[in-house]
């Protein structure tokens, strides 16, 4: 237990209103390893993770009803979630199922139970109504599980608001400053798209016949010639974003453009922290293992050493003040990130059953 | 000085009310060396401890009334603690007896002086009423000072308030959970019994003819045979209890069972940290270093890496909140606790004159 | 951008009002080198400083009205900031001058524009209403730009309130306590004398024919001999000070003594932490590296590793508190401090259009 990060500080005003009904990625589904429970916080509530007796992954309340001790830094016991400080067993349905002491029967308590699915090598929760979480919901990320893509990947827990961390990928007019190595023109001078279809925000951007950027283009195998660009972002409320970047020779159709799609999904942990998952896959140079580091290592270091260290400084200097109270200005790359915005207002206003006057 | 670890952050809500006239452990007695004043921090507030000429500790206000500078940062000139920072003298008294500037007379100022009383090896500091403050209410702790009496022990501040960490010697039924490596099953499978006793609260574990742990056998000398166990805590108000573990082969008489008498000090320093001093002695072995740098470690790592890493998180997921508005579940283990919780509280009102409707 | 620092926490109870309309150091104006622009924090305010395309350095509010990035993270092009999170470009006047996104137009906005001196290898910043911004009113350090003069340096964020700070150095009968190795009797024991003179305090410390400690009076090359001392400081609202360092043999005229001239400049940063910059000047030993690396090293060590830690720890003992409110004793020493805190406390009232009834 002592090897293990302490639990985030949770005082001080929160970060919310959150959605609660709603699918969070709460990390790698292959990083939940049997008999090797996890304690987590997200949306500012402690969860334990683990895998019960059949290897399911279950998610309850992560504090003990008890003693408030960390039910995730606990031990497994026969498919048992027992707390590592009293020893009460809980099951993946929350209920208390175990006592140890005295030959006693379980103290008739539980802690929550939220829905928890694994799909496309991820762990999805739901942090809301137990009724009404439908795991079709779950947007489509099946390339992540799918052997003819190889993905490189990682996750972190990054300082500031997660709408932030979400904002960045909806406007990728940021990677030409904040990327200086990894981008060229394109997300600044190529063609914007911004819309909403229902409940998902777009973001495109498309520019034809011109150069990718050094590090892009020897990725891709075309170094020194000119390419066509499109990259769409999609934003699947509140914090899963995937992102279609294709390039190819120019005229070359749309379908068989070379394809990187890429996950970001930004949890929020605390009012000023998130955990940001993140995977780009290729369906090239498969099995080949310096390629992959390579390709990790450029894109952890513009993830978490670019962007998380940027948006942290943003997120202090709005000193704990609401996002439009501070009147930002507001630019045409930002067509996806305030319509995201102002969709999740909406949501988060209607779960509440409150009536919005603007927005 | 600027070796000196920082003084702790004061800001924020406080984790008191505190009881005030009680003895509270400020350290061990041969850690205040002459000519070596100490600042710390009790229940909030900034305490100098010093050696006057004779050689008598002293506890005095730790902020100097000029410009705030902590007091026992100072030095001493001729049994009299001078300020760090502009080398106004106090005495044990608190007054001010010294102005180094311009052949000025001493202001006529006084911090405040604090019953300090060293016995067991220990310092004894009182923070409320001095005209209240009685060192024979001072809880027993002769073997600390009895050559016959071999101790190992340490100290710490460790994180989280100062009543989980109480709850944590009242309820010896962690001890499988936390420490694996030290305990077995006598702690969850033994007799329990609590009680109490005019202001004193007591937790008693009975299992007569168990295997002990492997580390606690090998440490007494019984591997491989059944024993008799019998672990007593007492309480004596607001943080201080004696465990007395006793093991012997079964039958074996309850005073010629092998004791290993423990202390558990701890003395709020903040809302959220705690002064946790421990010792534990044994009667055999007496002078083999090897044997104590053992058993030392094994305790060092139970109480300040497994205990208190755990309380920590704990402490953190009770986000500030009272300890009863979260309407803990209890169990048969905390009879004591609960009782030492109640017992403190009423100590609390009747000491500043309040009547509780509960409790 | 990866390799700075974190923008410091800007949330919590701040620690003005301040001074407005007054200079304050912004740093060492060589370490503002063009093409890298600074990001800092002054008056809980953040300001990016940078060189113009004429080399001309600028002062411009530091928080991007965009998404709120660092402005001084970002990279000159041309002599325009530009935004390190989408590229905004901003001139030296505030205003937004380059968007780089589409061949748009740059938006119609601007930040705040800070007067900006470059005077005495320092850069003065003007926190208020720029029209008042006088030049002519900078404090005089003309030393420091003096080729007869040969200073060591240096500049940190410490912790603790800046007026903390300026006490500290009005009050230098701290000197014999705080700096063991750097002073003699004559702060303690000499003649003192305080006054005010206009907006200026001074604080004068007179001991002729003593001896001055071993680490000056080696460093002046006066071992062994008594001399005459003179010690005077001035401050400049808010808190820039002066400190006239004079040693000679008894009875030297005073404009042919030894003269060590010095500047401390307190600017605060946040509510609980200093911009610290100081330099000590000689007109001796010119060019003399390894005198220059021993001056600094003892200077050092003085200011941010004896006086800085106390300061720090003062300041925590404080909680947060109003310094008047804690009714802090006054010593002699005091006439400095307490006239310079009740004359910023006058101006900022008059700023601010307030009318003190005390003071």
């Amino acid at each position: 237990m002592n090897t293990h990060a302490a639990m985030p500080n949770l005082t001080g005003p929160g970060g919310g209103p959150y959605l609660r009904n709603a699918w969070y990625v709460a990390g790698w589904a292959d990083e939940l390893v049997a008999d090797e429970p996890q304690a987590k916080v997200f949306l500012e509530e402690p969860v334990a993770l683990f895998r019960d007796a059949d290897g399911v992954a279950k998610a309850i309340g992560g504090r003990c009803p008890h003693r408030f001790a960390p039910l995730g830094r606990g031990r497994m016991a026969d498919g048992i979630l027992t707390c590592p400080y009293h020893g009460l067993g809980f099951d993946g349905s929350g209920t208390c199922v175990l006592n140890p002491h005295q030959g006693e029967a379980p103290p008739k308590v539980s802690v929550a139970a939220y829905p928890l699915v694994e799909r496309y090598r991820l762990l999805w929760i739901w942090m809301g109504d137990a009724a009404k979480a439908d795991p079709a919901t779950i947007p489509d990320f099946a390339w992540l599980d799918d052997p003819r893509w190889e993905a490189v990947r990682g996750s972190v827990v990054a300082e500031g608001h997660f709408e932030l961390y979400v904002d960045n990928i909806l406007d990728l007019s940021h990677a030409n400053f904040v990327h200086p190595a990894l981008v060229a023109n394109s997300f600044t001078l190529g063609e914007r798209k911004f819309w909403q279809d229902g409940e998902k925000v777009f973001s495109r951007y498309t520019r034809p016949d011109d150069y990718l950027s050094e590090g892009i283009s020897a990725m891709v195998g075309t170094t020194g010639r000119k390419q066509d660009f499109i990259g769409e972002v999609v934003w699947h409320a509140p914090g899963n974003l995937y992102f279609d970047f294709r390039v190819a020779d120019p005229g070359t159709p749309y379908d068989q453009m070379t394809l990187l799609p890429s996950i970001h999904a930004f949890t929020p942990e605390t009012a000023g922290t998130t955990h940001y998952l993140w995977a780009t896959a290729r369906d090239f140079a498969l099995g080949d293992a310096e390629f992959s580091a390579i390709m990790r290592g450029a894109l952890e270091f513009a993830f978490e050493h670019e962007d998380a260290p940027l948006i942290r400084d943003a997120h202090r200097l709005m000193k704990g003040q609401d996002f439009w109270d501070l009147r930002p200005l507001v630019l045409s790359g930002d067509g996806g990130g305030i319509r995201a915005r102002r969709q999740l207002r909406r949501m988060i206003a209607a779960e509440q059953g409150r009536v919005l006057e603007d927005n």
